[in-house]
């Protein structure tokens, strides 16, 4: 019986020995047209709460099709508690953000507008299968959740004050960001990301005020918003993160 | 008289005071068609030698141009050393990591062939391109050069012993990248990523053979490779390369 494990489907419903999971017209799509699988044979599933488990094509029809799930292949495990927050840009850019904070461990992912952000609408429904993607292809037991956008006042005003937020910005007096999350205690976070423009100085004055905030220098060359995010991710993954066991 | 500092060019006459660059074809129909600048604006300008340099737009017809170098305005400073070794990938993928790595601070961007490599021909114009726009964009002094494509036998063969590689790999025992970059001496070093389909183990029994090898792990996720490369750069930079000051 054919096996094609490396194929990961993130899925929400629960996970238990016979279940029977119902997939998405675009799971029924890339199952059958893309990878051109057929009934019986076998892939891994996941929720972000069960754990992944082995399953096998039930029925895969031109417009429907389901799995049943088999058995726990891997216990579900904690996950990285990381929040990227950024001021969208550019779709492709925006895309890229979704795609490498996924792969690279971030739990959310909250897009923030700014007074100098120029893209007027986010389409959070591409962010999360853009994410969800990821996910799947990165052996990830869970999918980040990609939250709605929010201004930056009404963001700080809500606030948990026990997440420490790196804010990764032209500051001059900001110190290196591996200084600023070593410094960090162990716990959840959050990094913020300003738009390509840069905060404007009323927003950073507002943001640098609140007694979380962790002003964060990313080297001494001028880093693209998204390369800035993947940056940031990085540093708190190796120092803070599950890269360090 | 317009100024236009944020345009930087990289250039690869001299910079003098008085001295008169001519500009290719690419940055002509840059400056004129895309910016719209013409004679008299100011522009900055780089060579990886001399500095960066105020420079003014002597002369821009179209299909030639001239700029006029005035005055130093940084003095050139010296540039992390480090090499991104890389087993090329899809298109859109190996742009990608020509432009990220030129940003990110990478001295050299070297394609290198594997057995699982599934790409044939490796275009480092193309390449070049990418590093050097990054380069104008992100203030850099200088561009990364970019390699013509080695086979990794022969890359090794002329290795310089006192190059360290940090192997991103899909090693068993391989300790987390921080650690292994934390104990690394300071001075040049690289960073070998291998193809999406991973190493051959003789390619990867070669490699770590040697003794300037230093398998490294990057966290429990799978990257892709492009993913892998930024996150390995990143590492170094905070932790060895000019982030960390």
């Amino acid at each position: 019986m054919a096996l094609s494990l490396r194929t990961r489907l993130y899925v929400s419903a629960p996970l238990t020995a016979g279940a029977f999971v119902d997939l998405t017209p675009e799971q029924v799509h890339y199952l059958r047209n893309v990878l051109r699988l057929s009934a019986g044979v076998e892939v891994a599933l996941f929720n972000g709460k069960d754990g992944e488990w082995l399953g096998r094509i039930a029925e895969l029809g031109k417009d429907k099709g389901q799995i049943e799930a088999i058995r726990q292949l891997r216990e579900q495990r904690g996950a990285p508690d990381i929040w990227l927050l950024f001021a969208p840009i550019k779709r492709q850019g925006i895309d890229l953000v979704a795609e490498k904070a996924s792969e690279l461990g971030a739990s959310v992912i909250w897009p923030i507008m700014t007074r100098h952000t120029d893209v007027a609408r986010v389409n959070t429904e591409r962010l999360t299968a853009n994410a969800i993607e990821a996910a799947e292809q990165s052996e990830r037991m869970e999918v980040p959740e990609v939250r709605e956008p929010v201004d930056l006042p009404k963001l700080l005003d809500g606030w948990p004050a026990d997440r420490p937020i790196i804010v990764c910005a032209e500051i001059g007096d900001a110190s290196p960001i591996a200084s600023v999350i070593q410094a960090l205690p162990a716990g959840p976070a959050a990094i913020l990301i300003g738009p390509e423009g840069g905060f404007a100085q009323s927003e950073l004055d507002m943001v640098l005020a609140r007694p979380y905030a962790r002003p964060a220098r990313l080297g001494p060359r001028i880093l693209r918003a998204e390369t800035a995010a993947f940056a940031a991710l990085t540093t708190w993954m190796v120092l803070k993160g599950d890269w360090a066991n």
